[in-house]
């Protein structure tokens, strides 16, 4: 076993023989459980209840999706093709509004259909695969690209859950991380709880504990003072989707993170696929963010935490706009300082990896 | 009953023949349960345990304490005096190590007894009902000049708690939202949570819903969204401590909301009466910021939400700048952009109220 393969040991969403396996990240870090979807409608609500998250992972699982409504089409002796997929497939984009992956994986899923093949739960079943595969192509790639930009013995904050939890495996800052520590880059890592769901102190320290990274655990609003401290570097984060100008949407904190990186000289680096790029949004002005239920924030683990009444503001993205990205890592290579410029150069055709 | 009042109904800590008794803040939201304290210990224990917190509070209560442990000494037949009444008070000064109010407090308590009165029972009591009288007066006046800043129908963001839970009652960051919203200046009121005590959460909103002051609340790290989004024009805090250059020590995040609020053109105001000020302290840089068990971060309502080996890094404080400081208001007046000749022509005789 390598020195990597000692930190990459978690996969969360395998497809095997018309059942998607979810690991289920509510229940984590108290006891592995998993969910086996063999329905369409069982993942739509896996998506939206959070049993599975990260803008990677919901790509990847809403493309088995198609594959089980396909085999259920196919057992009941109905056609498979982009008319019976069409509302089914229009259901699932609709699972979370922020994150891009979910409508790239279901527009990859529609074009192999659309040439109608001979075989389409063949194609599907391939495509799907193709998707899952390539993300953690992608993300190993990403883990170089990333970890050779960030000197030695450097310290790094994350925020969220960007890990083998949220893609098909490895991750994207999380990957970065797991190839920067791997590689003796990496001296001290820290992650942001992440309210209110705590993906980064229920996922993130679950996956570097298991994955023997060090690491500790921080509340959010603790992070400038860490950057003021010197301790930290970088802050590494990923994203859900990436406007043409280099605008990055990512988990709630994620701009207030930027603009603490900045003012200390503390370096801000992006790490996503360029499925999460968005070439056809001009900025993230335009980026719909999801506002989820107050009881988020008013609730913990069924008990209330707030006076009755009380309201509350829970939006679970917001936007950093390009000109506090210091590096946006994707798979085809660093854009510094992303601009529309930078961006258009590397995604001047956005499906070229989709062929 | 006039409209400041109607928003002014809380008491926390209220002493009256020989029991001090506070109202448990670990318990609220979830029921009003009071502790009566009839010891030194107890007390130091509560301030401890976070029964009562806040840095006014928690000088007002010691203060308290110390004349309970006067009343024990004269009831035990033994001498009340600064020789007797030296250890108890040593014991009370380690209980929280940030706030300058309980070392201030306790000097007062001191300085009445050094003077050797003939009935220093007496003189206790009336230095400590002093104390509580004055910060209450404290607070009323930096309502008003504070919300005299403010402008008319701004929004404004609030950090912890620092209302009548935390003080004699009325509050300071609180008070001033008391004030504003009473005079029609604050139009819209956010709470952010702060992790990991969730002061904002379960005792600010449980306050302002209590005192009929509309509030939403926030995550942390939404802050920096929330100001972009322009919902408001002012961060309005509390502070542990103020160092003679202005530097101010605060729940931690309240640097995080400073770096934010000078990004997005956000005024930002530190409310604290001038017991808070530190003219010994040159800088923030000397503050001691307390370190908490990594426990806050890892268990919530004695439930483990971090994997088991997790580290956690939990300062509870965290230090502001004054150049991040717009405004420091206490009830002495208003200080714009403090500095240290700001500092010292408001506070050339720190103990001039102590008079």
């Amino acid at each position: 076993m390598s020195d990597l393969e000692l930190h990459d040991t978690i996969r969360a969403v395998v497809y095997r023989d018309g059942v998607l396996r979810l690991l289920d990240q509510r229940g984590l870090p108290n006891g592995e459980q998993f969910l086996d979807c063999t329905s369409l409608q069982q993942v739509a609500s896996a998506i939206r209840d959070l049993v599975v998250r990260g803008a990677p992972a919901i790509g990847i699982a809403a493309a088995w999706a198609v594959v089980l409504e396909a085999k259920r089409l196919a057992a009941a002796g109905e056609r498979v093709d982009a008319s019976t997929l069409r509302t089914p497939i229009d259901h699932l984009v609709d699972a979370r509004p922020t994150a891009v992956n979910l409508s790239w994986a279901l527009r990859r899923m529609r074009t192999v259909l659309a040439d109608s093949p001979s075989d389409p739960l063949q194609v599907l079943t391939a495509e799907a695969q193709a998707i899952q595969d390539e993300d953690l192509a992608a993300n190993r790639a990403m883990g170089e690209i990333g970890a050779g930009l960030l000197g030695y013995g450097v310290g790094v904050l994350t925020h969220c859950n960007t890990g083998s939890l949220a893609t098909a495996g490895f991750g994207t800052a999380l990957g970065v991380i797991r190839a920067g520590y791997a590689s003796g880059r990496i001296a001290r890592v820290y992650a942001g709880e992440t309210r209110p769901w705590l993906q980064g102190a229920r996922l993130t320290m679950w996956e570097l504990m298991r994955d023997r990274i060090p690491a500790q655990l921080i509340v959010d609003s603790a992070a400038a003072y860490l950057m003021a401290s010197g301790a930290i570097q970088w802050v590494i984060v990923g994203a859900d989707r990436v406007a043409a100008n280099g605008d990055v949407a990512n988990k709630i904190g994620t701009y207030q993170l930027a603009i603490g990186a900045r003012h200390h000289g503390v370096k801000f680096m992006v790490v996503a696929p360029s499925s999460t790029v968005d070439m056809a949004m001009a900025d993230g002005g335009q980026i719909e963010i999801e506002l989820r239920k107050p009881d988020e924030l008013l609730e913990f683990a069924g008990r209330r935490t707030v006076v009755d009444g009380a309201r509350a503001w829970n939006p679970v993205f917001d936007v950093t706009p390009a000109n506090l990205v210091d590096v946006l890592v994707t798979e085809r290579g660093a854009i510094h300082r992303p601009d529309i410029t930078g961006m258009r150069e590397m995604f001047a055709n956005p499906d070229r990896e989709c062929a």
